[in-house]
Parts: C-alpha cells; structure tokens; sequence
C-alpha cells in the first residue's frame, strides 16, 4: 500500500499515519519529494485490512492510496504457476493442450430440441453440452426455464450421448439439486457478485463456469473465483462472455484480450462464450477462430436446431450446419496453435 | 414490433414473416420502400411473445428488429400518472412533495458506533437509517457484516429515535428474516438481476429500495422492478447510485439525468445515493444538491463517527458535522424547489 | 512517481532502476518488501520526462508505474488557489459569484432565426448568445454550417442585442477569421485532443470554452486546457457535456460530478451543456437545475423558435417558452446557492 | 425513417406529420395499433433530410424516430460488394486474401533507431513501414514529434528497405507535405471526426489508415471513411485500435468484433493495432494471432530497437526479437485461415 498525501500534510499527519500504519502490522516508510510526500506500507498483505485504504482515503491531508498487491491469492497464477486443469466428469479436460468445446441450446425448450441438439453438438465432435433449465430474463413476462424438468432432459441427454452437462444454477437453495444432474455449474454473468451463491458453489467441488459479469474489471473477476475457492473448490473455469460498452452493433463487446492477460494473472483455465459476446450468430464464428488464436481454453457456443423457433437467443445461435462449419474452422487454428480439439 | 428486411428478402419470405406474425396473433403491414421492406406488428404488447424479437432476427434475410412498445407494465408512468407515493413504518413517505433523507454508516460495526450516528443523523433531520448488515464485499477476505446481530442493533437504534430503517438483504433465504428487523429492504447495484431475490422479496409487502445495477440501462433498471412489482409488492423505490464508465476519478459516474427521465417513464419515486456514486466524501455534498434540484424524491448517504476508522467505505463517509453542512444546504434547494424536506 | 517491481526482480536489476532513475535527475528510494520491492522516485515533476513512465514499464521485471504527480500545471487549482474569472468582450464574467447563461441556435440557419432568438433569450436573462456557423455533423450530406454568413449574422445579433457571442472554431485555418467576429471560440467535444487546434486558439487571447471530450477523463480535459493555456492564453473556460456511456435513453451521459471535482482539482471556470449533455429537449430543465446546483458556473442552453424546424438538433432545443421557464427556475436554485444570475 | 407516436396523438397531430413527410418527398404510411400509431416514411433515403429525424423528435407526442436506412453509402458492403483492395506504393495490397503486416517504431526519434527498425522488420517479413513524425501527446510538455525532419528519415528508411511508409498527420495544413514523403495517410484515433482533416485527405488519391475513435459506434466510424470517399479518395483501409471501456488492465479494449462486423457492412479493408489496442507488449502476440484469426486484412505493430529507452509507447512496444516471434505465430494463423502473409 502506498499512501500519497497533499502538500500541506504536517509533520504530525505525516507521524499519525505512520503509527496507524504500525497498529496494523505494517512498517511505515515516509519518502519525502519536492511537493508531495509519500508513505509506503510494507510487511503486511494489504487484502488483510480491507478498510484500511479507505479509512487513509477519508483523511482530508491524504490524496490517494494506492493498492500494490494483487487482492486475490488462492487465483493468483503465483498458486499453481504450472496452470490449472479442471477435470469434468472424469472425461473431459478443460485447460492444458486442450481445446474444449461446449455446445447445446441456450435453453432447454423441448426433449426433442434437446436431445436433437445433443446429439448434432456429439457429431461434429463437441466435448460437453450446454444448456439452461433457469434462466435469468430480463423480463418476469419471459420464460423463465422448465426447471427440474429441463434437467432431466439434460441428464437424458448425456446419458445417450455420453457429454458431460454444464447448466446455470442462479438460486443458492437450488445449487445441491443442480449439482444432482449437471456436471458443471454455470454462474451467469449477473451473477457474478451474487456472493451468497458463490459462497453455496464454493461449498460443493462441482467444476464450475464462473461468467464474468457484464460491468466487471478483470481483478473483480478474479476476486469472484476467489470467493469460490475460499469454500475449498477450485475446479473453477473462467468464461469471457463480454462487457458492456457504448458500442450498440454487437449485443457485447467481447474482450478477447482478457484472455491472455488471465493467463498471465491466474492459473485459472478461460473458455469464451461468442453468443453471448456478439449476440449475432453471423459473428460467432470468426468469434470463436479469434478466442482460440488468443489462447482460449474452450468455446461455449449457443446451437439450435431451428434458430428461428428458439424460445430464447434464437439471434446467437447456430443451426446444426454452421456448428459443423464452425467446428472445422476453428479446429484450424487449433492446429495452428499446436493444440489439440 | 418493427421488422427490418434485408434488400434480398423475396416475396416468399416476407410471407412467412406475415405468417408467423399471425400465428402469433400478430397483423403485419408491411410497407415496401425503395431499399427495404419493413413489417410492422400490431394487435399485441411486444412483450407477451419474448423469444419472437429472437426468432426474426435470427432468419438471414431479416437486417433487425425493433422493438416499440416499452417492456414494463407495472412500472410505467401509464399504470399510475398521479405518481406512487411509498409508505415506510407508517410514518415516512417517499415520494410526493417531500425530500426524504435516509443517512446512516455503510455497514454496521458497533451498537456504540450505529447508535451515535442514528442519534447525529435524526438530530440533523434525517427521516431513515441506513446501516448494512450483510455487506457484498469484493473481496471474501473482507468483513462481510454482522449479519443478524447488525440486525438487532439497527432494530435498537430505531427505537431509541423513531427512524425506520432501510438495510441490504443479499440472499432470499434471509428475505423473511431481514423482514422481521427491517423497514424496507435495499436491494443492492450488484443484485438488481439477482431474479430469485427480486422474486422473494417480491412476495412481501416491505417497501423495497431497488438500487440500479452499475451496468444497467434504465429500461433494464425498470424491469427488475416489475419483476418485484409482478409478485404484488408495490412498494419499490428506485435508487440512482452511479454507473460504470471510463471515468476513474469517481468510484461511479452519478446519472442524475436518470432521475427526470425515471420520473418520465415511471410512476415510482427515485432516491439518489452520492455516496456510492461518487466515492468521496467531498463531492457527496454537491452532488446531493444536484440531486434534488434535478426532481429526486430523496437521498440516501453514508455517515460514519470517525470515517478515518471506518471499517468499509470510509472514503465516502461524512462525519457527523460535514452531514449537518449537507441538510442545510440540501434543504435551501428543496425550499427553491418548492419541496419540503 | 513510483516504480512497483515484480518479485523475480533481481538486485542488479532494482539497481538499474536506480541508475536510470539518477540520471534523469531523479532519487531513487526502494522499499523492500516481503512481497515485492517498490522504488519511489523524488526530485523531479513527472510530466518532465513523459517517456519514462513508459520505458520502465517496458521492463520484464517491472510490474507497472504509477504517476503521482498531476500533469497539468497552469490548469492546476495551485496555480490559482482563488479561482479564475474569464471576462468576455468586457462585460460578462464566467466565474466567481455568478451564473453566466449562454444560449441560443443549436445553428445559425438564417437571419431570423438568429435574430429573433437572440431576441427572445435576451429579454429572458441571458448574458452571452451561441450559435454554429462551422457544424461537426456526422453525415458528410449533413448541413456543414453557414460559415462566414454565419458569422456575419451572429454579429449582427450581438450589435442589436448587446449579448457577446460564443461559436465554434474547428479548423486551425479558420481562427483567426472566427476572432474577428466572435467574443469567445468553442472548442467541440470531438475536437478535445486535436492538438494544432489548441495550440492555435493558445496564440489568441480570445476567451475560450472547451469542451469535455466525449471520451475523456477529467485529467485528460484538463491537459487540453493546458495545452491553450501553454501558449499564453489563459482565459479557458471548461465545458462538461456528457460522456459517452453504455446508457442509450440519452445521448450522452451528463457527468455531473465532474463539476465539484474540477472545482477542487482546478482554479478555471466550469460550466455545463445540458442540451447536448441529454438530447432531450424534456430533460434540460432539470439538468440546468440541478448543474447549477452542483455549482456550475453557467450553462449553455440550445433554443430555437421552432424546434420541429431546426436544421440540426431539435430534438434537443428549447422553446421560447420552455427557455423562459428555465431561466425561471434556474434563478431560483442560483439564489438558493447564493449567487448572482 | 420510422415515427412512433405517443399514445396521445390526434389524428390532425398524425396529419401533421404525414404532410411534412410528403413536402420533404416521403410517402407517409400510419400504422395504428391499440396502444400506439407508427408512420413509416418510404421513398427518399433517410440521410437526404439530416434534421428531419430531430424535428419531428422535437415534437412533444412523438416518442421516438427510427432511422431504419444506414447512413452511408460509398462505404457500404453495396457499393463494391466483392470488397476493396487498397494498393499502396503500387506494390503492397492491404485487403483481399493477403495478410499486410505494418510495423516500425511509435515514434520516429533519430535516424539510427528508424533504420535499425526497418531494417528488422523488414528482414522478419513485414510489408510496411510505421513510423510517428507528428505525435498527438496527451501532455503538451512531452515531445511533439520531429516533423518534416521525421518525414524524411522514414523516406530515407524507404529508399533503403523499399518499405512503404505510412504516418499520421494531424493538421489539415500539413497533409500536401506528408503526401511528399509518406505512401500513406493515418488519421490517429482522436482525429477520426475532425472533418476538416478527413475533408483534406479526402482530396487527395494517397491512401489513408483511418483509426477508429476511442469513442466510436461503428457507424459513425464509417460515417468518418465516407467523409474521405465523398471527397473522391475512396483508398480507405480502417484499422481498429480498440475503444475506451470501464477496464483498466488494458490501455483500451480491443473489439475484434469490429474485423468481422466491418466486413459484413462495409467493402473496404479492416486491420488491426494491438500495440495501442492493449497497451502492454506481453499482451501483442496473442492479440495479433486473434486479429487474424478474426479476419483482419493487416496489423499495424510497435517495434523498437530497445522499448526500455523509448521516447513514447515503450509499454507497447515490442523488441526486434519479440517481433519475429510474432510473424512466425501470425503466419500460422493466416495459413490455417488459408491466406498469404
């Protein structure tokens, strides 16, 4: 932690912070420059006194503090430098040589779409099926998911096809249920900061998908799969599913290059999810080449057997043929960047 | 609905489009210009077919779809014009002509620490007491409130000065239980899509201080508070509290042009947290003058003993005398705005 | 400025560090943590070796650099504790105890119109009129503005209505000609960092009103007021007129808190353009309440006789009448603020 | 042009509009719904009547305008639909299925350090020089650029590497004298709606790098390509240099989106910068993979002898080694994508 304080600190301000400093467990090491003065903190991790920084923050003579250390440890790429590899269903790996590739409805409508769906996603050679049974709708008037029906539906799906299920759990008091069928959680990105289900996730050593939330900073990102991990379960896979910006032409702006830099932060695996990203699926494509090339552990792709008749997302989502073609595509550059899929 | 077509569409599919209109109980007009052809839908709010915006865009040959009518019900102005005024504990209202003033520490620590500041800020002319006692902190290693102790002592708190108090539920398991302590339940920027929450609280009647999600448009804002309003709880007050932006000199950008565009859109009254919005303590003044000049309904801000000592927030706090500073001259712009306060 | 290193630092490199540091007339301070190793360097403002910053980050073993110092100097509230007062054409002050309203055609489109409005917004209680005879328009097929016509017209208003004119100057080429006709130039938003532009309104010493990139920070802003102000011309007045966020109900989001906030962070004048700060003509009312109340040193307001009939902007301008109610209510929170209008 | 009315609107009020829709040579067609009236405007392409979209927003019962027709022309996909292949120094294609690599220093500094670079980035495959002679700084204490003596340092580093050179001018008073030395024009991202600069370029036939504004909807960045086409100059390439986001770990956010976006709308070429569009030279690599991946016709990359001594950009920039790396990685991308490079 460093302490900046205004020009007109006096020596007893200066002496006030240091003993406060001290109290704490920190050393106290004042720089005095030409204009401003400077404290720095050492010897104390600064995530152990959260309030620290801004209570320094409310005293009128201090101008800012700045935080030095990373506020995430058990996330840190420093805690596994080797990188993760999470391990779903004792089949399908999501991290390390391996391009995973999730596919499946973005909602659970019917058995036939499912299991129709399920079974395409198999053939053109996806590693895992994806598919809601609750979904968060920005309107209460929308479908809201068909629930434990929808998970049984997913659960016959992989039993015929033989690919792991990832599906979103929204409510904390439905996680053990959902854990029952699915063989990855999904937090959804309005989620992210839904702390008592992270904490509920955290608990179980279900993999689970942690979205970034749409309004998320990489380090809060971070700090969420922190809150998981902190419960004992760190078979957690990061997702890039885009953030809200200015730009109105794609429902998101995807940020790829929150890929490579979570690889250089954690050691955490990362897949990236194009529909949700571009929320065009003329765009999901050259999408998905781009996640791969910037290192991308996996794709989540939204595919439905008649886009047109979706009950939800139908815009994003890919019909049978465009995942084939997707498919071959992106395993080029998987190829490319000696990777396997 | 407005339906855009692509120059390319043939006579064939702007049937199917009319078609599907009118199996949807839809009538289409089409109008053919020039350049495109556009579909116009009639007969039935927009909302009652949500995955059918979806379906149409996802037919190659539709360019996109505009939606016309505004997704909430419940919410807009038309379902109550002469406005809501929301009732707490019987005694406060907010709304109407009347600036109401909820003030109080960001978390509570201490009863010694949250019955001072109930006594200065009731003193000062507050009508509320804030106090949060289960706090969503970024960090797990962070205090994450007193939970259902903090509970009792604001409980304490309102009955040694008559102040309703208003507290963060995070988790709808605790929806019944903070309900027993409780005034009005504040959903928090972070929860404004939690919809099992929205949902639970939904089902109570406790007036609900539904705070904007940092990422949220209005209209999305909006809709999570029909989502409320849907389970027959009425009583929502919006809270402006800062969005994200690119700016960083501010924790959040205050979009004080929310509060007479809300008031344009809706029916529901809209308090203003500068607090949050902005970060710092020496801009909440300002702001809160600005806030209701621009029509807010109320303010909700953070008062703290010693911010300096704070345990979360404290940057943001106001001591007991820069809060009296800040009712006077919050009042001298109600009084120019012909409220009272 | 501060120089955080990663831990795989090793002592040859913290003392190249240093070394660098030294000769660029810098003291090299490390702190050695448990952690990392963080090097303070005093001695020398910053912004005097603007590429250094960036060559240390450069380094493999630099984890990143933060600046301490403030970039700006003449912009800085150290410059000018007690605040600037820009006079134009020696009758109206910007700055101080005052609110200055300028007001007037979003463009100058014909003689009449011009007239008749600086008319109207005068007998109403406004001090200086605008106009545009130079238009930034998206669209190449827009309307460009009248030019030098336009500029003979506002003139000619000014001559009948005594009011000083404020206009826009977008090409280096064309200032000198704009000073021999108007009282203040104005810099747009989208010209915020065309630097040649600067440094040529920095040759006159015509009052300047500059406003806020629709990008930009708050320290970005007023860098560009310090590049005018480099070059001798100190009568800058700055111009917050929204930032461009994900929120699409208004054109720009009006980010009021950059008002205080300049106030604290600089001694130039600050007024506010809620007009293009909203788009809505509905909004305006309330946002010049509620900027003034913030404590805006004036407002810049678009009025045109018959807003379905301007050229540009309509949607955004006022009525006569609407004006009249502004300045109504405007004056009301003015003297609630104690100040003149 | 779509007009939705307000639920108030009378019939004469409807009238009104459909006659000033027909003087402005539109046909009027009302739709009328249960709970609102849209008129559909057929006949004249919207960008024809700029203001016409705010008059009628100006009105107060109608809600809201639709612009259905995109604004551009010359820049849209229709214009030369099997797309544009812009030929620089008559013997470098940006665009078709080549992969233009451009690359060479931020800025141009001395002669030594612009030779070293070409000659590197020349041996190791790129097909353009880059180079800084006018630098935009944020500060106007850091160094402006060397001018006509950087212009003709890159002229020299041409005649020896036979690189084409591509540089940016900022002043619409110096775009004759860049021609004389430079093969290409950029327009840097804070100019990108400087019109009177786009309108200089435009008459000249050298081809121009049009970066997007860090603030920039993609419409309105084509609208800026349109501005120089419509001059005659249709040697447009676009370059994506990322946008300016909440995020902070990168200099901006980089939106690949954009590449595939770009090329369903537009014919014209679209490379990328991921020097400035990350900010970080560990994040370049992985970022001009994806770039590729995504489809874009070119990267425009920063090179420099030593990064750690650079005048501006050093974070950026990569080292002679660290770019060799990157065209072995980049070329396996553009072969699996089935290009040249």
């Amino acid at each position: 932690m460093i302490i900046v304080l205004d020009k007109s600190a006096t020596p007893e301000q200066i002496q006030q912070i240091a003993s406060k400093l001290e109290e704490s467990g920190y050393q106290a090491h004042p720089i005095y420059g030409v204009a401003k003065t400077v404290i720095g903190a050492v010897g104390v991790p600064d995530e152990e006194k959260p309030g620290l920084m801004e209570q320094f923050e409310a005293l009128p003579f201090v101008e800012k503090v700045i935080i030095v250390m990373a506020p995430y440890k058990l996330a840190a790429k420093a805690y596994r430098p080797e990188g993760t590899v999470v391990r779903v269903a004792d089949r399908v790996n999501i991290g390390g040589n391996h391009v995973c590739i999730m596919a499946g409805p973005c909602t659970v409508e019917t058995r036939e779409q499912t299991l129709a769906t399920a079974r395409a996603v198999k053939e053109a050679g996806a590693h895992m099926l994806r598919g809601g049974a609750y979904k968060p709708s920005t309107s209460p008037y929308s479908f809201q998911g068909l629930g434990v029906d929808g998970l049984k539906i997913l659960a016959e799906a992989r039993a015929e096809t033989g690919l792991p299920v990832v599906t979103e759990v929204m409510d904390p008091r439905n996680v053990e249920l959902v854990c029952r069928y699915a063989d990855m959680l999904q937090i959804g990105t309005r989620n992210m900061q839904n702390y008592d289900l992270l904490r509920e996730v955290g608990k179980t050593r279900h993999p689970v998908l942690l979205k970034r939330g749409m309004w998320a900073r990489i380090d809060e990102w971070l700090m969420a799969a922190e809150y998981i991990m902190k419960g004992g379960n760190e078979n957690v896979v990061l997702c890039e599913r885009g953030i809200r910006t200015f730009e109105t032409a794609t429902r998101n702006t995807l940020d790829l290059s929150a890929v490579p830099l979570v690889k250089q932060e954690s050691h955490l695996p990362v897949v990236v999810d194009p529909s949700q990203g571009t929320g065009k699926w003329s765009l999901v494509t050259a999408m998905s080449r781009a996640a791969v090339a910037a290192g991308a552990d996996g794709l989540i792709i939204e595919v439905h057997p008649h886009p047109e008749q979706a009950w939800k997302d139908g815009a994003q989502s890919l019909t049978f043929e465009n995942f084939r073609q997707l498919m071959a595509e992106v395993r080029a550059i998987a190829n490319a960047m000696g990777k396997e899929m």
